[in-house]
């Protein structure tokens, strides 16, 4: 996959021709669509077939939210099951999440594994959606490593829809810089993590920190042409910084091969 | 109508190739669509007409805002030349409101009745948009009981488009729970009221107060398959909390069986 | 153009079924429409030039936002070679602006008065995104005039995207009177300023300051038709506003006749 930075967009429920218009104009600029929380289980199955193959079509993974197959696990259905279904709409591709129930970490892995093995393009998330759980950065960074280990692909930062008051986000949005920065130095490869980052500030501070190939999440799908003009320096924000930004990794490369 | 809770969406200006998007993938999710404020004067005539039939023919019914009636009203028109306007359209549906004239009381009652015996089914709404005129509970239930007894199928309750300082609403979009409760205990039959919550958080607060059911109101289309899914418990924020619910509900009907 | 006042529209990414909505439902409320920040760079050529052509088929100037032009001028691109780009995608509207880079007056003079030549509408625009720079009226109401008189047809005041801490907004997005009077009181004629005025309070203000005909700029494109709607008292906040002004502007016409 890409090598720009993976968008990943929020879809909440968008039809038919407004899938077309965004594959149309945007369908370059990402790479994953997310049928929202649990919503796939709402839509008339020859309109979701639809939308996974025209995703699928222009090279982009179409997924339901992690928040679909926690229920269905928690209603008793089987990963079997589960994927069954998945396989009869089309997808290829699911998510494996904690963000309302919770699992012992011998069964997360297995989940990942099975659906690993199963063929499917697995991402995890780490986070709760709930406020009251906090977010420990040290226990956080261990789930990612296990994740990737078990054959996640990605591994999701929850940041929900709204972006605040969960994750790395405090209640306005902004990110908590201790928390933020305490992660990345425990990941051992942060390019494995897609953030959720519904906010354009966020995704500005994201890019600012990271550099333009961050990998983010949650993007609505009316702000996926700006994002990508935000990572090519196409707006004020990042018009003079990405220019900065490319001297600075020259000059970081050379130096690292001089030595 | 609905075993489901009503959910009335605010279309603010939907092209034909939207409203068909949103009929196909949520239609059966949704049940009323209204012509926000005045819009519906502003339609080409051949673009209106197309919009009522889309929704009828999914069994949605189309109405223009209550601001348009008064308006007519205002102008000096007679309701039946209204009543004569809306039939040309395409419309069975209207809304009577005092957002923003008043009528007397008798007024009032005489523009519901008249409308329902034309035919119309007719949405009343109660509140002022105005944020100078107080939400007094004892007044607003006495008018929805005289509205309903004219013959309003359900009343609205005002919430504006963004659903900030008006109504049951504090500034900042809560529920003034004093208002919310002593209004709820002077009405005879809260499940004839649409509770207009165009932001998220009320529609969960309604939901968590009310239940699954509850009527909404000035829903945006974008919003109503995540609606759907939030009644359903197939979000994080209902989850568990719908299974809860549910027992209790069991548990009370349970009770009074055994009296 | 318009007898109506100018409404100006932020585009963010509309697709092409999109856009044919936009104009069927609203194409008479409306005569410009950006392709906001630099995103004009990231179409699909075809897509582009059909955009441009279906807005042209309504009679609504399409064109890329002001950041477009400063990047190609900055990356060493000529005027000419520029305005060569922008008639092969089909436009023959372009801004000129200073939001991120700056000139000098002579060189911002020259700009416009060569694409101005050269046959395309030119809109200025003066302020800047970055809210480090003061605003300035006098120096800003220099520039207008300045423009006006190089060939711009009308000017844009700053208000990027998100309406707040920029030009005349405070950082909630509320006008700041001061500077705001002090810039209508230093320009020859205001009816030749489009305020960008993205959120809907910014557009009522304006409407109550400066009349309904009041050019508005960066305008959504789903608040297109309430616009309309606020513009001709088809909302509560302006309905029986529009009526007092109109009364006003009627008795100042007949005190000025009689002298």
């Amino acid at each position: 996959m890409p090598e720009q930075g993976i968008t990943m967009v929020l879809d909440k429920g968008l039809g038919i021709r407004e899938l077309e218009d965004l594959l149309e104009v945007a369908g370059t600029y990402f790479h994953f669509l997310k049928l929202g929380f649990g919503t796939a289980a709402l839509y008339p199955p020859e309109i979701l077939r639809r939308k996974v193959e025209l995703g699928h079509s222009h090279g982009i993974k179409v997924y339901p939210g992690g928040t679909w197959l926690e229920i269905e696990l928690a209603r008793g259905k089987s990963l079997e099951q589960a994927l069954r279904t998945l396989s009869q709409w089309g997808f290829s591709t699911l998510e494996i999440s904690e963000g309302t129930v919770s699992y012992e970490a011998r069964t997360r892995r297995r989940l990942i594994r099975l659906a690993s093995e199963a063929g499917f393009t697995v991402l995890s998330e780490v986070g709760k959606k709930n406020p009251c759980y906090p977010f420990d950065p040290p226990a956080i960074a261990q789930q990612i490593e296990a994740d990737l280990e078990a054959g996640a692909q990605w591994v999701i930062v929850e940041g929900r829809e709204q972006g605040k008051g969960v994750g790395i986000y405090d209640a306005e949005g902004g990110i908590k810089e201790h928390h933020f920065s305490r992660l990345l130095d425990l990941v051992a490869d942060p390019q494995r993590l897609i953030w959720e980052a519904p906010l354009p500030t966020q995704q500005l501070a994201l890019i600012r920190r990271l550099g333009p190939y961050v990998h983010l999440g949650n993007i609505l799908p009316e702000e996926v042409l700006a994002l990508a003009a935000l990572r090519r320096g196409l707006r004020s924000d990042t018009f003079f910084w990405l220019e900065k930004w490319r001297n600075q990794v020259v000059t970081s490369a050379a130096r690292a091969e001089l030595g």
